[in-house]
């Protein structure tokens, strides 16, 4: 089928027809969608427009047998991820997408592509605004706009020493999916269908980051693992910290499944687990102490679970400790898309 | 390298240190840029935002053996061509980058790559705002931002019957080089160095573009050639056009390197090559007869040259004729990237 006709068949009619009344309420902020050579967006006076732009390979960042509907949720989700991250509400994505000759004919995969990627943007009133379709070796790009009002953006060189450090949701299942997948530990099923459902469905955490908007001081979506994007903060913000890897160890939801099971699951494994982790899209945030009610009653409005994990100090650094408060040792590297 | 040692090295540091007046002016709409989780933007009062996206491929929209400055200049070209279509003055644009190993690590070839990108950048006042680069088959991903005042965008559905049918600059030339290069057909060396330069460094009609907001009733860049990208006007507008293709294969430039050379160099050929055309990146508009000297006078502001090749009629359909309007019979097809 021509370009025209895909996008028109898997995206620009399924989203008309989308019954939810946020997919309809979106329609207010987009002048022009689909169709033209640009689309038009209006975003409401005195806002700011925040931009993220994410590539998802084939191979790289999810397997080629993927369920199609999950990879579709994903590619929009790691990316409405980086508008939580920065306290923005979605506007609407533009989506490229090479595909192999195979797929591009693929209409029950395309389907259950675009049913992934609507489902999500239709939850978050963002819709798809415009986009590419090429023949090439598998490849989805998207770049979602939100705004927020100006000056208020959550970013990442605010953290200050004595501020505490907050993670939302639960940390390190992605990564055990993806080591289990890749045969490298083996799971029991119910929990490799706990971590693969992290993998493949994260949920970006738009509700919570709004609600952390003049109380929070950084924030940043953990994609590559505490360790790394936590680096992010604390180089931007010129300080360090010391990280409780047995309280955020804790935040594995699969280790409940674990008890008793043969293999590498020792506390050191989990304590590297979390701190590589990667994938989890949760938030990892800073704020006064002052602010910890705040923080607490911001959760409690997002309906989004948050749990403290340490606190920002002026030197520099990431010191990981025990639950007891004791230096730990250890030797975790970031996952890195050219290490 | 890593990803963040790639794009600090080569396209934020590079940027900063670019000293045309442009790009520094260009950063007063920039309330962020790399290195957070999103960019953030701040448009002027009163506008709206126009927004582009378009994906190359290696192997389908450019040869693996490309000069990497020329790649870098098309792959953002081609997008701020989008832009110039709407109307649009240019605010930003990110850029996902997915790289083969071996290019990851090609210095010369990342530097020339981004000299090629950012020196377009630079003469519009468009800076790179953020990204995402990762390993796997040579892919350029960018999507621009810009800005125009609410209801002054070049739509394609605004086409009247009775409006005239212009064209920006040269045509079929891109084409040309392209069948040269395949070695579909045979140039002179003149020939093809000219031919060639258009396929590889098209040149954005942002400055026409601009000067026609309140005078053109449509607008189109010409990405798939004359056919395909009038036929989306027409299809828009629900009118038809006549179109002369005397006049319009006219402006051909190589032609006139090819007087008394060998080949399929006949009038039917130049006829097809302007109708099927393709990468020229010139804008195709339409404005009411009685605005014809005001086209002339926007297009002299621009220092743009322009050409009147036809009119909209209210019969569905394109019409070519020749150059004494007589009708022609031909079957060309747009290129179509899964065609």
């Amino acid at each position: 089928m021509s370009e025209f006709d895909l996008i028109e068949r898997f995206f620009r009619q399924k989203w008309a027809a989308a019954p939810t009344q946020q997919a309809q309420a979106a329609t207010d902020s987009i002048v022009l969608g689909i169709g033209d050579d640009c689309a038009l967006l209006q975003p409401a006076p005195g806002q700011q427009l925040a931009v993220s732009c994410d590539m998802l390979v084939e191979g790289r960042h999810f397997f080629a047998d993927v369920d199609a509907a999950a990879l579709g949720h994903k590619a929009l989700a790691v990316n409405l991820s980086d508008l939580a991250a920065m306290g923005a509400e979605p506007l609407g994505f533009t989506l490229a997408l090479a595909l192999p000759p195979a797929r591009a004919q693929d209409a029950p995969w395309l389907d259950a592509l675009s049913d992934g990627l609507l489902a999500l943007a239709a939850q978050h009133a963002c819709p798809l605004v415009g986009g590419d379709t090429t023949a090439g070796p598998l490849n989805l790009c998207i770049t979602v706009f939100g705004q927020l009002p100006a000056g208020q953006a959550l970013r990442r060189d605010g953290a200050r020493a004595g501020d505490e450090l907050w993670v939302s949701g639960t940390l390190g299942d992605a990564r055990l999916a993806l080591q289990a997948l890749r045969g490298d530990i083996a799971l029991p099923p119910a929990a490799l269908a706990t971590a693969r459902a992290r993998l493949e469905r994260p949920t970006p955490r738009l509700a919570l980051g709004r609600a952390l908007r003049g109380i929070a001081s950084s924030a940043i979506d953990l994609s590559d693992g505490l360790a790394g994007d936590l680096g992010h903060i604390l180089a931007a913000s010129r300080v360090g910290a010391c990280v409780d890897l047995d309280a955020a160890s804790n935040l594995i939801a699969v280790r409940a499944c674990l008890a008793g099971a043969s293999g590498p699951f020792g506390q050191d494994f989990w304590r590297r687990t979390v701190l590589a982790g990667g994938d989890d899209y949760e938030l990892a945030f800073t704020a006064p102490a002052a602010a910890h009610a705040a923080v607490r009653a911001a959760a409690q409005a997002a309906a989004t679970p948050v749990t403290r994990i340490g606190r920002i100090e002026a030197a520099p650094g990431l010191r990981p400790t025990d639950g007891a408060g004791q230096p730990l040792v250890l030797t975790a590297q970031s996952f890195d898309h050219f290490g």
